[in-house]
């Protein structure tokens, strides 16, 4: 998983017929350095089943993992990355 | 998943049998920064169920979540890449 | 499987049911050159189970590696990531 | 899938038993620019069954996709990228 | 699959236990440049089930094929990542 801030939401009229009513969020990956945080350029466009807004910090899960968290165990997800949590804060100076 | 353009078509007479018929495209990954929108120098190769045309603005999704777009709960298609998505818009300054 | 120094914890309130009692933590990773130690930039999200602490040196495992370090053979668990070694020690110099 | 030239073909005697008979090709990743093609410093091990040759331009397939064009459907296959498609050309300039 | 230069050992007495028995390799990418071989900052950390040595040069498999490497067609492997191949030669001339 990674750790990013959304950067806003995509939208679409010609999409695979599977995505029908998935809301779509870029999100940008962060890192974090003794500098405080800074995005790593990277990137990704993620479901969200959590209703995230623009600017929150987040936790994209990917891959089998993120059609887990949208319909555990089914075979037949279309996504490959999902928003996963909504970070409040960290133990970590800099990083909430 | 991953947002990019639509740089054009390749095509091939020497392709692994389960490939024919696919139109496959190269896509240019993007990013969004206060700048605007750059490619970041990663090109996917995917393949295309939308008809997608050179220069527009598209979401990939990888692994079985592309195979999920072409075959819904298949085990066999070869493809790691497909577009799902023409992109319209986006709620992010400089990213439609 | 990367090898990566943990830097803190994430917490949230908003999460996908699914993560819900999982410890998650920031690991950046690390590689080895002849001036010893330094972070790539790359930082990941991953689960817990050895209760790692902070400025460990753990190897974490990602896709279904991960998952079957959480439940083996299970396909519906949600991570991608998994701290599954606290480093000890390494016969290469530098990289302990 | 990512686009490529073929640099040549490694050899070996020490391998996985079931990689036996399998020929594999070192592929330099390239990109294009409105420079034309550049490599990109990637470099990936790629089974071969199209019989690709040095300086080829090709496209590879990775994980399950890889192992699909070389054993559809099964899932004990070991590769986890393969050359499935020698490229002719291109609607992209400097692409083919 | 990558090509790489093995650095060396890591052990550890705090692991899943699914890894116990296990030896795991740092891995350091390579890429062939017409200036000859050199890293390219990457280290994975893979199993090595052929006996390598600190620097040998190996292909290290990912994902499920990593997994089909230790144990073919199962699916409760803990490893990502696995030396497949101890490199003997290369038609690429510096690649050897």
């Amino acid at each position: 998983m990674i750790r990013g801030r959304v950067m806003g939401e995509v939208w679409a009229t010609k999409k695979a017929p599977r995505l029908a009513g998935r809301k779509l969020l870029l999100v940008a990956e962060t890192c974090v350095t003794s500098d405080g945080e800074r995005p790593t350029g990277r990137v990704v466009v993620a479901t969200d089943l959590l209703d995230a807004g623009q600017g929150d910090t987040v936790v994209v899960a990917f891959g089998s993992g993120a059609r887990n968290a949208e319909s555990p165990g089914s075979r037949d997800v279309l996504v490959d990355a999902a928003v996963v949590q909504v970070i409040d804060g960290s133990s970590t100076p800099g990083a909430d």
